[in-house]
């Protein structure tokens, strides 16, 4: 029997809304379509494979942009719309359908693309990239392509004032009882929720880059990451917001990006905020020091467990040109800005 | 023991996320303030039950426009919060919160106003008006006061492109296998999604209009209505919008209305449009006839059943003077306006 995670997991991609949501997601589906059909050359009688087909639409974006052959490998039963899509299509001569876990299929050959929409909330929920690398490992031939071929989480200290300052004031009444419980409750759980861009604190910082030609299970087993970040601006700081981005393999023209960014459109996975117990004023220049470290849950392996920890930022190293207002940062920027004056004049003199 | 749906509706309300959304609808609160506060005479110095008091924000508003006593029967868990919230804003002395059912309730005395945010999705939805006549037949005074005192249901044939032709070319692929899939599903559920003002077709007719210091038990068993809309642009009848207003009562200013028409800013309650099995192009003056039937489910009591039936035009009676295109119902408008004209032509030789 499968353990429990792995059914509940499979099944929730039965529900057709989740699908609806994805296929609505104009920024997603505009992705992938530009990435492929603007390196036609990449598909054109090549062989591909679909790791986690859903519906089909990116398996027939492949097969329009020329494959000769397209593995749709889809393990839960959404994979019969797969199907129905594939026909409406006319595509039935180049996409088939497999309803097998990507642990379980066996291809009759290797293929030269693997692309998959993996990506989860905050990137790694879901760990869905696991069958990804799985696929790349058996399947992908040694010069083959990725699609997406990289991954980057961001994070960045943020304002949340709908959990916070809200409360304090609903209307003429005070309800910050009531506020202090969903911030209790968002401890359990980050947010997943709309950020406005004016509502990020720092420039963001990369939690994690993943090379996803070579990224292996165990690179995304547990992600830690120690953050000085400086605020620009002064505001609130309520919450450590996350996203990502994917970029796609280009041999012509500029790499195709999908960004999930606060500052980019809207789409479906929006951004993921860690509520902090309380709010804390910074001003321009405030360095803000934090650990954040995703690991994935031991009943869960499909989930990820984020934690935060807010550090004494004058106790931890600061890049070594950092920007904030402590005495020590202030100095060594002084010291780096002379040496390079003083190289610059030498230059000139010499 | 509860039958069980009741236990699980009153646990739904202890989700506070469910709360968390209704506090931030921004229109849903102010129609209440404004409601209380422009009628400070008939709060100042009353007893007020507040029927489904949730985290206690309108028992606030209450006694902020002065009430002497205000009962706050709240039968879920939050009523925790809603203590909480009267603390928070020293309302100790004014405010009583209930952990009961309104029906278990025993107040001391009769009231002078009951307010209530009783309103469900396409209005009936929850059925938690029946609570709100429970109250107001035990406690309300002869010449007491409801806020609200009543509450219209609308209707309008209307396009939904998500539901249809957005799934005939996602991205350039043909997905129509799966918008059928999802039509499928609507025909159980309908939508709850916002319906932008253009996909109307129609004018809105009423489906029912409540007076809530009358309005029994029966009368809300079941809601059937028969319309003659006529479009009033050529379009895609794809569904049936449904969205409610309630008004306040007012003795000295213009009453406040809370909508939830798609016109007006978004409510958590959107509007909810059942879908129909599939589209029919409609022309200016094209008359849509149907029957609406919304009835309480005998397994679940909270819920509806709603059910559209479409009919022929031409066989059903139009109204008397009806803009359709029909010959029949030209020929009476022509025949309606020569006699208005040689009225008024009568009346000037008279």
């Amino acid at each position: 029997m499968e353990p429990m995670e792995t059914t509940d997991y499979f099944e929730s991609y039965e529900d057709l809304d989740v699908h609806k949501l994805m296929l609505q997601d104009k920024p997603r589906n505009k992705a992938y379509k530009d990435a492929i059909f603007s390196n036609k050359d990449s598909f054109k009688d090549k062989v591909v494979l679909d790791v986690g087909a859903g519906t089909g639409i990116l398996s027939v974006f492949c097969a329009q942009a020329g494959a000769k052959t397209v593995y749709a490998v889809e393990a839960s039963n959404i994979y019969k719309i797969a199907e129905e899509t594939v026909k409406e299509n006319q595509c039935e001569n180049i996409i088939k359908v497999i309803n097998k876990r990507i642990e379980d299929v066996v291809l009759p050959e290797k293929v030269d693309v693997v692309v998959s929409e993996w990506m989860g909330f905050y990137l790694l929920h879901e760990a869905m990239l696991d069958s990804v690398i799985t696929a790349r490992d058996k399947y992908l031939k040694p010069d083959g392509l990725m699609f997406p071929d990289s991954a980057t989480l961001y994070s960045v200290p943020c304002s949340v004032p709908s959990m916070f300052e809200f409360w304090e004031d609903v209307d003429g009444v005070s309800m910050k009882h009531f506020g202090s419980k969903i911030r209790r409750k968002a401890s359990e759980k980050p947010l997943t929720e709309v950020v406005p861009p004016e509502a990020l604190l720092c420039d963001p910082e990369v939690v994690v880059w993943l090379d996803l030609r070579e990224v292996t299970y165990d690179d995304i087993k547990s992600v830690k990451m120690r953050h000085v970040a400086v605020a620009n601006k002064q505001g609130k700081y309520q919450g450590i917001c996350l996203w990502f981005t994917c970029t796609f393999p280009s041999t012509l023209t500029e790499p195709v990006t999908l960004s999930t960014e606060p500052e980019e459109p809207f789409t479906h996975w929006k951004q993921t905020t860690i509520i902090l117990p309380q709010s804390i004023q910074v001003e321009e220049g405030s360095p803000i020091a934090y650990d954040l470290s995703l690991s994935r849950c031991e009943e869960n392996n499909r989930r990820y467990s984020i934690e935060v920890t807010m550090l004494d930022p004058s106790e931890v190293e600061h890049p070594e040109y950092c920007p904030c207002h402590l005495t020590k940062c202030i100095l060594v920027r002084a010291m780096l800005e002379k040496y390079e004056k003083d190289a610059i004049s030498n230059i000139a003199d010499g």
